[in-house]
């Protein structure tokens, strides 16, 4: 703390990989390029003046607006208009801004005599403003910014998050937050996957059978589109929609059945998931000419989605016309007439004058290098499409649908998975990783996308299951490959998630909602438990569905409203255990009574917890996993009482405490293999897993266990 | 639990004043009249079917879509069309609906074939499906209703809530809010305070300057006043506003200076205070006519609030020309004169079809008895003004910026306050309170009225200022007199405020905001010890600005970040943990796990809260807050243990906690005494009190201390 007391000049340069660890008091997450961080700070208890120097339009004023009203968030008081001054230089307007060649690069200073944000063009702008932001912090005289410079521009052009309003509707609202977090974290492409066989979510005026017969109400309007989209650019965020087919097309086929290949039941959604287009009929492409000419006229962005993935070849080829067709054509299989189908797509979209981006399936063979694949099962797939010389985006081991914990996806490195995180998680349907991309390869990485498929993400969830985990992924997306120390970035988004929280986005109160409704009368308890534990991964948490239909049973679709839906993969309080244990396991015994204090905190709570789930049925089945989390956190204390008594702990307590904690990485790895989507495993007890069981874990380790 | 399970037609009648104690289970706030449990439940995870009977218009449609989505919050899952039905029977449309006369009453029946709602005009299936939301349970096989009949109606007609966005302006959506959860706990009057000496809050297109000049430009357009009168009247809350006069004039002084009793300067805050009205010019009355008929137009409400409180004679006595016109008129004091300038004012309010409403200060003598009065510094000026003939409302008592626990409140009866809570909190200035009412007094008392002025709560703080306080006070005003146990208030207003919750409150939201500004490396830290602890009461915050005026110096607002702007009067876990005492105590030993955990929470945070002070300092000064808190908790399980192990503590023990209860007793005293105000005593440390003592001195006189 004294560093910021003394005020004074010496600066201390602050190397990539180090940096987080020596400017340790600073919570940005991106971290930045560079950062050289000087003595002192600059109070901002009666807020910031804006000066403008260069450019400024109504784009620009209303950034700033949005600066303000954030700032006077942070601190909790409006500007007085006595602050220090706040200088934005713009150099130019940037023809490219809202395009993968934005100008995203600033220079940020805070002296003792302001602030000055310098940008190429207004996106830096933006970027540099939500930097300020972050640096904003409670100190001795009141709120204040450190003294720092900061160089920064990102590593990717693409930092992508896909949202799936078909699966589970997704209020505009709800995407806002979203927008405003994505902004906060440099996030800058909202891809929208609007249509798939649960529904058609954006208005067609040309086509309006797509809302009337397959939205069930639930659909954007145009003015909404509009909104929304003029929302994003504000905020440097543009948004890539999606209209996937042949394959995922339930809802276009339920409104207009006769561009099917095969027969059609809108009342049997299983049975929904198996269609495709007839690739065969002249309508198909007049159809898919007639709603995308009019949906790129909507989405102003270049690149425009057209799916491609999971296509059923039994849909073509159980169809004999289908079947006639290929032979026809000489398609030896549907891999093959897919080829066809992507390329009159293509040229479709090229007509419009818009780039294509879909699945990776569609560069299964060479596809025409104007395409922009998407890899979302395996890195493997990455290594092939940019071999083959297409631009790519990276979403396998992205997947946040997936609910592992975000440090999980944070260790993936987009370009070379294997060499950082050789057992993180790729997309639990692919095929094994591969290593490094080679230069070249690397040139043709756009970026990366992170994706939350919705089948088991209602929209009250969609701010627990993004946030924080998103927020680590910006940092992978945006900043040098080398800023990858997971304790720090624990450390760092704790404080991160808050302002998030400040801002708006609702993870918490979402939590605390779905708490409440379980057990009413201490809704508290059942938040512990849910803070200290996440669901199932991969797909576990479908089992009974996949269970019912491999069982030829009716599926019924999971109520979200369990304790499973309540838990978030990452929650903010495991990142603050993780944080207090590498200080304590680091020899910071200052840190030893906090963090004994959240220890028995998950001890104590059991007993509440019993408590409560007795008068909330829904919950009983829990009771094994808040009996398992209290002997971890005991076991945890116990490890630092070992610890801080230099003591050796015994063998039978090593062998007692060595069980417990095989039993939660157990059941971890067991719910993190593929095996559960396609086989018959079971799942843990109230389909929950204990996330702080590593950080207990290292406790232990440390006591010498 | 077996209750439920069983089934069967066993009813119970549960009489009044037992009521509570008898429905075990139920968190019904406001508690009905009479309500008769019978076995068994009704599912509702399927939703409700409405169906209507008799009367149907769009304000009722709309009021059922919102109990849909308000049910679908509950559940946590749509309706699926398949639920038993919801038969809504309204006998007739209501002529005094949005009156004091409006048919507030009905008869709710959840039978195992569905639920009725019967009603005689549309107001009284709003308050019907309000109880109806509440009765929403998590149960053995889901979410249920537990078979009921209920017959209610209200004590008394008018349920108020004072909103003053005067001091600190209030935006539209929170106040919405705070309408959604007056109609959800059948409070049934807004009575906004639109005017004072820090600004004027409405638009007025006849006098425009005093938004121009007297608002800061935090007003509320006549078009959203429309839509906020809308939105109340969907919700049977009828919108009183006030336009304060002659004192309390500040901001229109400001706008119009030509019309002020002396010298106007808008820079001076305090100076504006001193101000009134000119009594003497024939402007001043055209100025209120003007204005007032232009608001009563905008705010269609029978009642508009003329103030009429708090004038301050120098402003008129140091006036030569006020003085001669006194002479002449033969008015011997300054309240002689108001006496004229209330009876012009109230020709003015009379000849615009409305009745007046003024403060308590213009009964001082005979006042006409069409004016309703409002008695706000003590339950003595009520019982003057009942027995003078005018009808009243009950306000003393009900300030809720004395930031009183909520139960202190609860405890006193609008007509009765001596003989339920000789020790209630009266308004911190007035004079002793009375005696209960006659029948002829009480037959003149309308109802009752909240307040929270805005001396020191700011938009984001309303909520968490509000709720859950004035659900309690909402049962007071609504409930017979004889619902009144503190510990099942207790019980089930932390339900109720988890429902009001899961409804759009956003008191702990606010909360965790507030608390992540101060510590964003542990907000959970500050949020345990804010949750235990209230801010110091009457006007104890505000100490510091009064001790500079009585000094001479120029007074700061205090800034609203601080922990004693965080803690809130009121939390829901004081509440669980004094329910948790009151079981534990009286022999329900098997709430003693669940108790002790929380009191180890409290202990154990110490630690936690030391730590994440380090990093921020403006919660240093709350560390012997905590270490208390700390030592009461530990005093806490020591007396469980005592009470468990059937030994009586030692006199060491006893002395020691005696000392520590005293401690935090002397300065809860201390902080609801009147002296604070006027006098010089110091605040406690951080301006805290420990607002869980009482329920740890229950254990501890359990323990035989």
């Amino acid at each position: 703390m004294g560093r910021r007391l003394l005020g004074g000049v010496a600066a201390i340069l602050i190397g990539l990989a180090a940096a987080p660890a020596v400017a340790a008091d600073l919570a940005l997450m991106p971290w930045p390029k560079a950062v050289t961080n000087a003595t002192g700070v600059l109070p901002v208890d009666d807020g910031l003046r804006i000066v403008w120097s260069g450019r400024r339009d109504a784009r620009l004023e209303r950034a700033a607006a949005r600066f303000q009203q954030a700032l006077a968030q942070r601190t909790g008081q409006p500007s007085t208009g006595r602050g220090a001054t706040l200088e934005i230089v713009v150099d130019a307007a940037d023809p490219k801004a809202l395009t993968t060649n934005a100008r995203e690069d600033y220079r940020l200073t805070v002296s003792a005599q302001g602030v000055r944000l310098q940008a190429a063009g207004p996106t830096g702008v933006l970027r540099g403003l939500a930097t300020l932001r972050q640096l904003v912090q409670p100190g001795e005289q009141g709120f204040e910014l450190p003294l720092v410079t900061i160089d920064d521009a990102p590593r990717f052009a693409w930092r992508g998050l896909l949202i799936d309003p078909a699966r589970h509707f997704v209020h505009v609202e709800t995407l806002k937050r979203q927008i405003d977090a994505m902004e906060a974290t440099k996030l800058n492409v909202l891809h929208l996957h609007l249509s798939n066989n649960e529904g058609f979510r954006v208005e067609s005026r040309r086509l309006p059978r797509l809302t009337e017969l397959a939205s069930h109400g639930e659909f954007y309007t145009q003015d909404q589109i509009r909104d929304l989209v003029a929302y994003a650019a504000d905020r440097g965020v543009r948004i890539v929609p999606e209209f996937n087919a042949p394959g995922h097309t339930g809802a276009i086929l339920t409104a207009y059945p006769e561009l099917s290949a095969g027969p059609v039941d809108p009342t049997n959604r299983i049975g929904l998931m198996s269609l495709a287009m007839d690739p065969t009929k002249p309508e198909t492409f007049t159809f898919l000419e007639t709603l995308l000419s009019e949906m790129t006229e909507l989405f102003p962005d270049a690149y425009v989605h057209i799916g491609g993935d999971e296509v059923n070849a039994a849909a073509w080829t159980g169809n004999p016309s289908i079947r006639a067709y290929m032979a026809q054509r000489g398609h030896a299989d549907a891999a093959s007439l897919q080829r066809e189908f992507t390329e009159r797509v293509r040229g479709i979209v090229q007509r419009l004058g818009k780039t294509p981006v879909a699945w990776e399936e569609v560069a299964e063979s060479p596809v025409s290098d104007d395409v922009v694949v998407q890899a979302w099962r395996s890195s493997e797939a990455l290594a092939h499409i940019t071999a083959q010389g297409n631009a790519a985006i990276a979403t396998a081991g992205y997947y946040l649908d997936l609910l592992w914990p975000g440090l999980d996806h944070y260790g993936r490195d987009p370009a070379d998975p294997l060499a950082t995180a050789p057992d993180r998680p790729e997309n639990a349907l692919g095929p094994k990783p591969a290593g490094p991309l080679s230069a070249k390869q690397a040139s043709r990485l756009l970026g990366a996308e992170a994706a939350l498929w919705a089948e088991v993400v209602s929209d009250e969830m969609v701010d627990g299951r993004l946030w924080p985990r998103s927020a680590l992924l910006a940092e992978r997306f945006w900043s040098p490959a080398e800023v990858r120390d997971p304790d720090d970035a624990s450390r760092r988004v704790v404080i991160v998630q808050e302002g998030l929280r400040i801002d708006g986005v609702q993870d918490a109160q979402q939590r605390r909602r779905m708490a409440a409704r379980l057990a009413p009368a201490d809704a508290e308890a059942v938040e512990v438990l849910a803070s200290a534990t996440g669901p199932v991964r991969n797909f576990g948490r479908l089992w009974a569905v996949f269970d019912a239909v491999r069982n030829g049973r009716r599926p019924q679709a999971p109520k979200l409203n369990s304790l499973a839906d309540v838990a978030a993969p990452d929650s903010l309080e495991a990142h603050r255990l993780a944080t207090s244990v590498a200080r304590f396991v680091g020899g910071d015994r200052g840190e030893a009574a906090a963090l004994k204090a959240q220890l028995s905190l998950y001890r104590d709570n059991h007993a509440r917890f019993v408590r409560a789930a007795e008068g909330a049925p829904a919950l009983r089945e829990a009771i094994p996993i808040s009996a398992d989390l209290a002997a971890l956190a005991q076991a945890g204390l116990e490890a630092m009482d070992f610890v801080e008594r230099g003591r050796r702990p015994p063998a039978g307590w090593k062998a007692e405490t060595g069980l417990l904690l095989k039993r939660q990485a157990d059941a971890a790895a067991a719910s993190s293999s593929i095996p559960l989507v396609v086989g018959g495993a079971e799942q843990p007890p109230a389909n929950l897993l204990i996330i702080v069981t590593p950080a207990i874990a290292r406790l232990v380790a440390a006591a010498g266990a």
